[in-house]
Order: structure tokens, then sequence, then C-alpha cells
């Protein structure tokens, strides 16, 4: 990867983008070999060709993009090195574009240490997903970096969510409550984001209770059924707060040889629906 | 990697192995190079030919070697090439040693599907941790592999434990408990186990309350503080039960050209003090 100087986007550079754009959307690269195009799946570099396309139908109408790690590792040195290309040339020709790693990753202190670097230093995207079951050391190493964000696993969007997060204390506080309560003892709202699927819809109104001014990541719109107009209105804030991520629904709409411009316009669509939104608060 | 058919050990095997060794120890392949023997850091391929000497040196003192990926992420393409080179290495030469990919992953099913692909068919390591907060759906991938293991966070060693997994829920059910015991309903004791910190003590006898059966991977011996007498006066069972992990307490136990050497001796000294515990159950 090209050595440049580490980039770093603030709460007010990112809430910025938002209003300028119109849009909060994020638009998840889970790219999967088996599900691209057909015309691009022989050609050597086809994840990051396939990345590069969509992103340069879709920039105009999302603000973030969020490769998914699962999908890069899976193809081994050779996916990870389109990763590693996919972030390069977002952050020389996008350099406006929040680049969120989702990795879920989370450790013991010195091993969270070294994750921290790979993708803060070795990549130096701008933000990184974590699971918060190891507690603050696992957490804190991932805060030590200025101008970095973790985006904290909360109340994920899938069927799973409801095994553990929805857990009462003895004082009836939910897990995912008390993951959001305590981790604002060690991050801000200037450092540190809540995954919240779109699929809780009015659990979002807990959910500002206790983070009334964090960002949040919303995952689950579309190909898992979450509302856009049910998340705005319980979770939207002053600064919008809510980066809505849509993955399968934009870059898998399309499978022939125009599958850019179908994902330009499933991302348009969202960022109108979006910008209806943006509306009620300005 | 060399094509080879899907490697598997059951848990008969490994009880096997660990009777016939006398040992239940797994050895850590924590590689960092900015920690390793001077003379080998500029080596082409240093990471693996660090963790090619000390598999040779402890190979007959161990029963597991566990990479943390975190140390090989770090480096890049570099760094996972390395990762792969030590598990085909392991499978070529030492096939009878069970290999776990520390890698702590859990992600919505679809995604978790692709971690699963990653490290059982393309590395096709034995075991992978993995982190519970997600629920059913993020494990249940894992479990849908033959032959292969998930090994579920459920007390780790850290400080941080101390945040999350304890808390209790209105029944007086402790998260770590709940994991154990929710997670039985996904998988065996012949294809999951549980990761609990040598750092806990007591605990283990808890643990032994709600996984009378399982396997337990053991981290935080040597440098983390744990007691290996404490995790088998509570924590062993009839066919062991135990997989005690060090690290750095053996990778970095020497510094010079002789690091293999110590490396080997350290780990001979916990084998001899696991064959006095082995003795008292059989």
């Amino acid at each position: 990867m090209e050595t440049q100087k580490q980039k770093a986007m603030n709460r007010k550079q990112l809430a910025e983008q938002i209003f300028t754009k119109q849009s909060f959307l994020c638009v998840g690269l889970d790219t999967d070999i088996k599900k691209i195009p057909r015309h691009l799946r022989d050609e050597e570099d086809a994840i990051f060709l396939f990345n590069k396309a969509i992103i340069d139908a879709t920039a105009p109408y999302c603000v973030a993009y969020k490769p998914n790690l699962a999908f890069y590792e899976c193809m081994g040195t050779e996916g990870l090195a389109a990763f590693e290309r996919t972030v390069g040339y977002l952050k020389k020709f996008y350099p406006e574009q929040f680049i969120i790693a989702d990795a879920k990753r989370g450790d013991i202190g010195n091993t969270s240490a070294m994750y921290a670097r790979t993708f803060f230093e070795t990549y130096d995207v701008d933000a990184l997903t974590v699971a918060p079951y190891m507690g603050e050391d696992s957490v804190q190493p991932f805060l030590d970096y200025q101008g970095k964000w973790v985006i904290l696993l909360a109340l994920t969007s899938n069927k799973g969510s409801h095994d553990f997060q929805l857990t009462a204390d003895n004082e009836g506080q939910r897990l995912f409550e008390k993951v959001i309560s305590k981790s604002q003892e060690w991050g801000t709202d200037e450092n540190m984001m809540f995954v919240v699927g779109a699929t809780q819809g009015e659990m979002f109104r807990d959910i500002r209770r206790v983070a009334p001014n964090h960002f949040l990541l919303v995952p689950g719109i579309g190909a898992q059924g979450g509302s856009l107009q049910d998340v705005c209105r319980y979770g939207m804030i002053k600064d919008c707060g809510l980066l809505v991520n849509s993955s399968r629904g934009i870059i898998y709409a399309g499978s022939e040889e125009d599958f850019a411009e179908i994902a330009a316009q499933r991302a348009k669509e969202l960022q109108q629906q979006m910008a209806t939104e943006l509306a009620k608060i300005r």
C-alpha cells in the first residue's frame, strides 16, 4: 500500500459530509467471488475490480464504506491484497469517505494492540468494529489511537442477538445496555460508536436512553428486513448520529455487466429516502 | 498451501495424545517480529523460521499449537503467508498435533460461514476460537463442519472479563454460565470446548458445574499469572478435559541463538508438572 499520512475523520467532518451529500448511507463491501458478475470472475484481481466499480458508481450517494474482513480473509493472501487495494483506492480517490473495517475483533490487551496496529496503522482505516465480550482492556488499545474510531457491538441485527444481548441483570439492565453504558467510561462520542441492528425497530428508543449522543452504525436494512423509517424515527439525533449500512441490497442488486449502474440506482434510492429523513431535523 | 485431505481429530484421539505424551500443553505461537531473536529478524521468512524452530523443539512436550491470528494479520499478506506455512508445516510433520487458530471470530450467519470456510477449509485447522456475543446463528456455521471444533469464549483470563462475563441475570446466572449452558443446545462435548482463563482459579469449580464433560482451553498460565495446580484441582476430569496454553512464557523464554532449546526446556518443565497432575486421575 502506498505510504500516506494517517487518515483521520472526526465527528464534525463526518456530520458535514452527511449534510452535504444528504446521505448517511454506508455501503457494505461484502464481496464474495461466488456472487460477483460472471464476466468479472476470471479477472486476475476480480474482487478489487468489482469493488472499484461499485465505489465509483455509488460514491456520490454514500458517506462510508464498510468492507467485512470475513469476505477477504476467506480468499487467503490474495483476498487480503484485494482488501488493501480497496482501502488504498478509497483513500486516494475518495478521501472524504469514512472507511470502516468490519472485523469484530477483541482479545486480551497485548493482542488487541496487535489488531489495532493492523487496522489503524497498516491499513489505516477510520474505524473498526470490536466485540465487547472481553471488556475494557480488550477495547482500550483501539481507543488509544488518536483520530480513530471503535464501533462496539451492542445490539446486533441477527436472530442470535436474543441469546445473550437481551439478558437482564438483577437490576433490570440488559447486556446491550450495560455494554453501552459501561463502555462510556472508556471512550467518548468522539471516538466510539455502537452497532445497533435496523431489525431492532423500537429498541432504538431504549438505545437513545443510554447513548443519547453517540453515532450508531446500523446494519440490517434490505436483505435482513429492517426499516429505515423506524430507525430514523427512534434513532436520529441533531447531527444525524446514524450510519445506515446496506451490503447485499446494493452490491448484488445487479448480476450482469450493468451491475455498477444498478448498484448506483439502489444507493441513490436509499440516499433520497435519507434526504427526506434529514429534512426533518434541519 | 499443499492440498491434503481435511484433517480432523476427535476427542478420543486428543485424549490418547494427552496420556501418551503425559502432557496437555498447548504452545501459543504469538509470534511478534519485534520479540523474536535478533539474528532471525532479517531473514526473509523470519516468522515462519522462528515458528519452525519452536515447533521442532517443543513438539515432544505438547499436544497442541495455537497461533493467534492477530500476530500474523499485523504483518499483512506476508504475515498471513507465515501463518499458512506454519499450519502446513504442522500438518505435514506433526499430524498428531491439534491445531487451534485463535482468532475469536463471530458475525451474522452468512459472514460466520465465510470465516468457517477460511479456517476449516482454506487453512484446515482443527479448531477455532469464537466469540459468543452474537449468539446461536453466529456460532452454528462453525459447528456445521464435521470433525472440527469450536472453542467458545466463556470466562477469559484478562481483567476485562469482570466487566460483562460475571454479570448475573435476575435468576443469579452469570453471563459466562449462560454462554456455557445455552451453547450446549448448539454443540456437544465432541465439537465444542470453552475458553476459561487460568487466572480464574476456583471459578473452575463453577465451570465444571455447568460443563462437567467439556474440554476447556486454558490460557493465562505464566505471563498472566495463573496456577496450573489450581486449574487441575478444580478443572480436570477423567479424560483430562484440559488444554493449558502458554505462549510468551515458552516462546520468548530465550532471546539468543539458543532460544529454541530454552523454549523446549520451559515446555518440558510444564509437561513434567502436567504428568504429576495426570497421575492423579489414572
